[in-house]
């Protein structure tokens, strides 16, 4: 497939990288944004979208989700214009400098970019899905294993083809989510009429480590009425070993059981079609680690002038740098997106210094933000 | 007098400076500030309450006005506290650093401060009324000639025990608060009662360059029809020279009048007891321009790590500083705020790292924001 060129390329969506946006924005450079998740917000959105912030400037109280509404409210006249464009669920899995100076840079679902200058703004990483740390389970992963990010798991397993109809699903979890799957799919057990058949599942089984669960009580309750009428299974334990029909390792064959050590002590060979597992989100560095950008303790060094790294061409603002005095708070990442925004102009304008505007005064920065005075 | 003794003193409450005092507070730093306008907020305040702010991060469109709002309600848990204490209306004008390694900071009203630490955010200096520059006037300042800081000039005038009864009143000024005392003085010029004597002026004559103003046309069209009914003189024109009752320079004597040179090509002595002055404010640096902090281009170089000046224990944010990259945009006065905060923290609990805690998770934080959760 064709890349997509452009003058930058954001890595991160969360709030300094939705910033960054609008620094870009307001010097006239257009720009694309990846993130692993499916939406904006990065950990503001994933670890506390609820949990109040009382520190960014001039919002006395506001939370994860509410200081990431602003920001996506923020750089509309740049989306809206199309002049960034924002791609959801895309992890970079390649990073490489062409003969020509520009980055080529490519993600996990088959995206391309050709960019002048890539800004990572990824945080603590990307927030990928926890996995099941089962020997033989990872070979099965999008065959019969899915840790889907979904809260519709009807819509999810359409979409991928996944059947469900039939089939003994083992659902692992213990938030709203998962719970909201089990709660779905034993509905179709209970519907008689013969267009359900191809949703009815042979079975439905819940697990997790204890009976205890982190999903809203409402949900915990309708889950025990599925439990105590025998739609659903509840077992408290964990998965130790993945039977399939082919003994070589790393060459999966059919999954068509699992092994579970249970809470109560004793084991259980359960059989199983289909794992859905929501064990939640965890940062991860991945290929970033293997940038050559010469990492400290996991994060980027910058100069303060730029945020630019080491390799020319490549900044890094927010949590994920590091120079002499960071902090870590999203504040601080605001300011490096502005310098950085003058910095990626260097390149991107090069012999052209930009002066600063203000938004107060600059009639050209009204017209880019599609405002009249 | 005794010295009022803090671990940081602050000068200047524009929109960096009231952010200085959240992020010392949230280390636990209690701080004075002090500022030359009678107000907070600094060039906010002063040069655009009314115009729209749109890059402040998280805050898609603002005002000046609006921005320093909300940056007052921030600190509230401090100011109410007393742990943060504003001084309006103070010009520093000493700054030494004493035997024990802390400075004494004095200002022009007299208020003298002991700090271990002193955190220059002035912007392009404190806004200082701007002053007539006539021969002779500026010995007359504080005795007949005066720039009120305040709009009641009834008020103002008794608390300084300024004589306005009786006298030959000038105002010279085109903006709203120039036209207010001229209203406000020739009302008392047509009250009838024998109360009214005291503040009853001999004439009030309003002066300005051309016969044309800045005030809201409300307050125009209440000047003109003073004007038009023979209680108000307006002239256009500007003073020359200051007539006293004594020939030497420099030696005040007592203004009897003023010599005029009248837009209209002629001249004219007018008799005056009593010049009110509102020529709007301009920002001066003023004795930090004589702090030996190194001053490039009246920009005071900081490091990066700290936002500290060449003096240890001297820092300075906000638009005052440079340093490679610098932007003056409030958002990078936010940043700097921060690292300042400890900065200063690492003088003023020596050998004691100070933790980054978050707001949003500590408990120590929500309690020295009287927030609970």
């Amino acid at each position: 497939m064709s890349a997509l060129e452009t003058p930058a390329l954001i890595v991160g969506a969360g709030p300094v990288g939705l910033f960054q946006v609008f620094q870009l924005g307001l010097l006239g450079i257009p720009c694309h944004v990846v993130d692993a998740l499916p939406h904006a917000g990065g950990q503001c959105a994933e670890l506390y979208p609820g949990k109040p912030i009382y520190d960014i400037p001039g919002v006395p109280a506001t939370t994860g989700r509410g200081l990431v509404e602003s920001l996506v409210e923020q750089i509309k006249p740049f989306t809206t214009a199309g002049t960034a464009q924002l791609h959801w669920g895309q992890l970079v899995s390649t990073v490489a400098r062409q003969d020509d100076g520009r980055f080529r840079v490519g993600t996990d679902t088959g995206l391309v970019f050709t960019t002048q200058t890539l800004i990572i703004a990824a945080g603590a990483g990307a927030f990928v899905p926890r996995k099941l740390r089962v020997d033989g389970l990872e070979a099965l992963e999008g065959k019969q294993v899915f840790y889907p990010d979904s809260d519709d798991i009807v819509a999810y397993a359409e979409q991928r083809g996944i059947r469900l109809g039939g089939q003994n699903i083992l659902i692992q979890g213990d938030d709203d989510r998962a719970l909201g799957w089990a709660l779905d799919l034993t509905r179709h057990l209970a519907t008689a009429h013969a267009d359900a058949a191809t949703l009815r599942p042979a079975s439905v089984t819940l697990l997790h480590r204890r009976d205890a669960f982190s999903a809203v009580p409402a949900l915990v309750a309708r889950i025990q009425q599925c439990r105590d009428d025998g739609r659903l299974r509840f077992i408290a334990g964990q998965i130790t070993r993945a039977d399939t029909d082919c003994a070589e390792v790393n060459s999966a064959g059919r999954l068509h059981a699992v092994q579970l050590a249970k809470q109560d002590g004793t084991e259980e060979s359960l059989p199983v079609d289909v794992v859905l597992a929501s064990l939640g989100v965890s940062p991860k560095l991945g290929p970033i680690a293997d940038w050559g950008l010469d990492l400290l303790r996991k994060q980027i060094p910058v100069d303060t002038e730029k945020f630019q790294t080491l390799e020319p061409g490549i900044f890094a603002i927010g949590d994920i740098n590091t120079y002499p005095g960071k902090k870590k708070l999203i504040v601080c990442g605001f300011h490096e997106c502005v310098l950085a925004a003058f910095g990626v102009a260097e390149i991107v304008f090069p012999g052209k210094p930009q002066l600063l505007q203000y938004t107060t005064t600059s009639t050209r920065l009204h017209a880019l933000l599609g405002v009249t005075h």
